[in-house]
């Protein structure tokens, strides 16, 4: 489902309107409402976030919302999923394991997650659905963390060791996962060959890959190029002048044939996330339901 | 509640952002989002609404949606309201009322609604609430339902009756609650001391006072300056050059203190719905429920 919807969102077949977005100064809280409609389905989403960032001091989750199904031929409301974010976090992994197996080299077998939460973990299981990993890198800011989601990989039989930065952007695949505000690794230290995919800038502040990075591509990827531009590493890459923007190619594109990459070069993707893959997603979860 | 949001809007202690919207071409369907805050309240409410106008083809209703009420502490879903539109048809009523009420003369005492659905019902029915009414003239395109109106207003003790437009246009307090995409009155049939407020004009294309009413009005009003600008009646005799951009007041401004009006003047009040409203009114029916 999310590749048919990354494809229909490259050939311009998606519904994606601005999102809407409150802010909550007093409780450090905001609330994004997004919307996607993939133009052939009998269903289209709107999916109402919550962040209150004072929560977990109250004990209390940080995130909150829901997922609404509607009719695209009566706009009848056909479903409320309660979900708890568990469809964002697929949809993402999904996006990211798919475009990080189509752009990787064949034989590309090192897999290094930058990040310990909900989607490194995701992307390492994912990806290896998809091709055969050899070792997982994980770095991460607490020591404990990656070592303990190293401990877990190990579990289910994955071969894994918390790294260095340095050396976990040495890795044949790279997956950023985090929400950081500056980038999480050196260009420099991505050898010639690798595929880099960034997955945690989805906000103007945030950056995890470096613009230089960008320079270095021979291709880069945008599961959509406004976005990307407005709020993810590849517009703070045009804005620092190291590519074009008009450098980038729908991830769609690259996942419906193979994709030819040079010898040695370097390769990048960068995930924002799309509504209408929210709607895509929600679909199928209701056709599973009905079955 | 709605007249201390409206109060709580004029004085910035809201917060509106831009709505979303989807169009769904094929089945001539639309998906709006409007989401809204006042200030120190403790939820918001974001409020999808569906109008797909093949419906009645199928024997289907035109509008669903739902009341999604948030808390604006922790993010948390408090309540989804199924209300049907009613929740928005009774702020909408109570705005108008309100603001009817305030602006017209004291001693006003006839009412003429343009349209003969719900809100041409709650209009005088939620006016008569707050001011003795003598006489309720009704013009509607359709006579049989003007008359159908004005036998459910008898019936319940008004002295109703249906009229011309011009006869209409000469009651002491006029409100508009059509869909129509061209003046419903004459400016020039408006009587001097008269009262009209518009309450249908919610889109761009849509349009029921005439821009030369707002040029005979020696007071104006608004429920928001940018979107009554932006697609209400207000913005429409801007752009024909019969009023000042400047020239309008907020409608909370009006309700918190008696309004002076000159005698003679005719004061006219230009509604395009207020999120914050929304979010007032599902507020108020959570804590009738909790009860």
């Amino acid at each position: 489902m999310v590749r048919d919807a990354l494809i229909a969102h490259a050939h311009g077949r998606t519904t994606v309107p601005p999102p809407l977005h409150l802010q909550f100064p007093d409780t450090d809280g905001d609330c994004h409402v997004k919307a996607g409609h993939v133009t052939t389905a009998p269903d289209f989403a709107v999916k109402i976030a919550t962040g209150f960032y004072h929560n977990p001091a109250a004990g209390l989750p940080t995130n909150h919302g829901l997922l609404c199904v509607i009719s695209a031929r009566t706009g009848h409301v056909r479903a409320i999923l309660d979900d708890q974010g568990l469809l964002t976090a697929w949809r993402t992994a999904a996006a990211g394991a798919l475009i990080t197996h189509a752009m990787a080299r064949l034989d590309a077998a090192t897999l290094a997650v930058f990040g310990t939460g909900e989607q490194a973990r995701l992307q390492v299981e994912w990806l290896a659905r998809l091709r055969p990993i050899s070792t997982v890198f994980v770095h991460g800011r607490s020591q404990d963390k990656a070592r303990s989601l190293c401990e877990e990989f190990n579990a289910h039989g994955y071969r894994a060791q918390p790294v260095s930065a340095e050396e976990a952007a040495g890795a044949d695949m790279v997956v950023t996962t985090t929400p950081a505000t500056a980038p999480v690794l050196q260009a420099a230290h991505v050898r010639e060959g690798a595929h880099v995919t960034g997955i945690g800038t989805d906000m103007p502040h945030k950056n995890e890959l470096p613009p230089e990075l960008f320079g270095r591509a021979a291709l880069i990827a945008t599961d959509d190029h406004h976005q990307c531009l407005d709020h993810g590493d590849f517009g703070h890459a045009v804005r620092a002048g190291t590519t074009a923007d008009t450098s980038d190619t729908p991830i769609g594109l690259l996942l419906e044939s193979p994709v030819a990459r040079p010898d040695g070069a370097i390769t990048a993707a960068d995930l924002t996330g799309v509504g209408a893959l929210d709607a895509a997603v929600a679909s199928a979860v209701l056709r599973e339901l009905a079955r």
